[in-house]
């Protein structure tokens, strides 16, 4: 975690802390200097990420200000860092299927800029939300970005390990949501009915130097759709 | 619009008449400067409003790069001004159901950060896309921020009329969506059947002094959930 992110992460909590309201002013710059003894810089970078979160808005030349306190038990889409913080106080359990090596088909091979061909490690998990089958997920990992990958990896934080590994974070990513009919086995895994509405979400995850590493494509239950996105403040 | 935003607009238009491709490397700054002759802080802006809306990518010290094209016809969730430009080559038609005062209940009071009781507009909408009835709409303004509603307003664009006429701009906004039963009126006016599966999409919208002014609850029907969500870079 970088400093700018911790100082976001001390921000958030002295606002949860102070029960700080909507509109509420937050400290002054050289305050918040001063107080994490950080640079300017850094200060408003951790300011952008908080605006990218929801958390605070900016009027130019007056400050900083807090922003409505969100529902709870929403997935923020603006979090690049998995589901897992958004959804602490829930029960989560993730169950691998398999991960193997295949050649990219054309769908594949066009979402992570490949070739139809090239080895793509797969991976199928279900997530499990207070004992909802909650999310059938299957992942396309690029060979020549992330070399190797099994169960037991897969069983932890695939993003935690490929960062430690191979130096290859995630820095942005597409996502597409449309509602679809469940096929057989997406209905079994979700033990929904063939021919219910599931959610189909898509994303695919690129790193610092545009290198797309990860497509993947979920199935959510119409029950664990719960989505937040925070418009992110004009500057 | 603003400097910076016809700007961004041109640098996304250049980026569409060369074909740009992933990866490809945009002019740097001082070229950019130079062309548009601007100053170097309406390239930044410009640039932060490419990354937000998923077109462009940043690495510190080494430029600006193109991301990958979207698919069409995807609404993009970071775009605040609409559907329309996401949807410019469908067939976009709306229908004004009605435009009344009513007294803000529990639940629009909490969302506007009013009182119960307050008055408000309540505007209800259904715009179809292609002839298919997408979306049944009701959307909530404040009416101490937005003193004055009719049908004929509500038949254009609300946002252009409150932004000319009280100088009432939008600056960032709240959305929740999950997914939810149809009621009987819902599945009438998106000719569905009652019970049948459809997105619930809740915005709150405020201006730049953090004044909640418009609530919308807004129902999909199943065919019209096409959302983009970009995820922002981390610089």
């Amino acid at each position: 975690m970088t400093k700018y992110q911790m100082i976001a992460d001390a921000i958030q909590q002295f606002i949860e802390e102070k029960q700080l309201k909507t509109n509420d002013q937050l400290p002054i710059m050289t305050d918040l200097m001063a107080h994490f003894d950080v640079s300017k810089s850094t200060i408003i970078k951790a300011f952008e990420v908080l605006e990218i979160k929801g958390i605070i808005y900016q009027r130019r030349g007056s400050g900083s200000f807090v922003r409505a306190p969100k529902r709870p038990y929403y997935i923020n889409l603006a979090h690049q860092s998995g589901t897992g913080k958004d959804l602490q106080n829930f029960s989560l359990s993730q169950r691998v299927i398999g991960v193997t090596m295949i050649q990219a088909t054309k769908e594949i091979a066009e979402n992570l800029l490949l070739d139809e061909g090239d080895s793509v490690f797969r991976v199928k998990r279900v997530t499990s939300i207070q004992g909802l089958k909650a999310v059938y997920e299957t992942s396309y990992y690029n060979a020549s970005a992330v070399p190797y990958l099994d169960e037991d990896i897969a069983q932890q934080s695939i993003f935690a390990y490929i960062k430690s590994e191979y130096q290859l974070e995630h820095a942005f990513s597409d996502s597409y949501f449309v509602l679809e009919e469940s096929s057989e086995l997406i209905a079994e895994l979700l033990e929904l009915n063939t021919g219910d509405l599931v959610m189909k979400y898509e994303e695919i995850f690129y790193s610092n130097d545009g290198v797309a590493f990860d497509y993947s494509i979920s199935y959510y239950h119409p029950k664990a759709v719960r989505f937040y996105s925070g418009g992110v403040p004009k500057s």
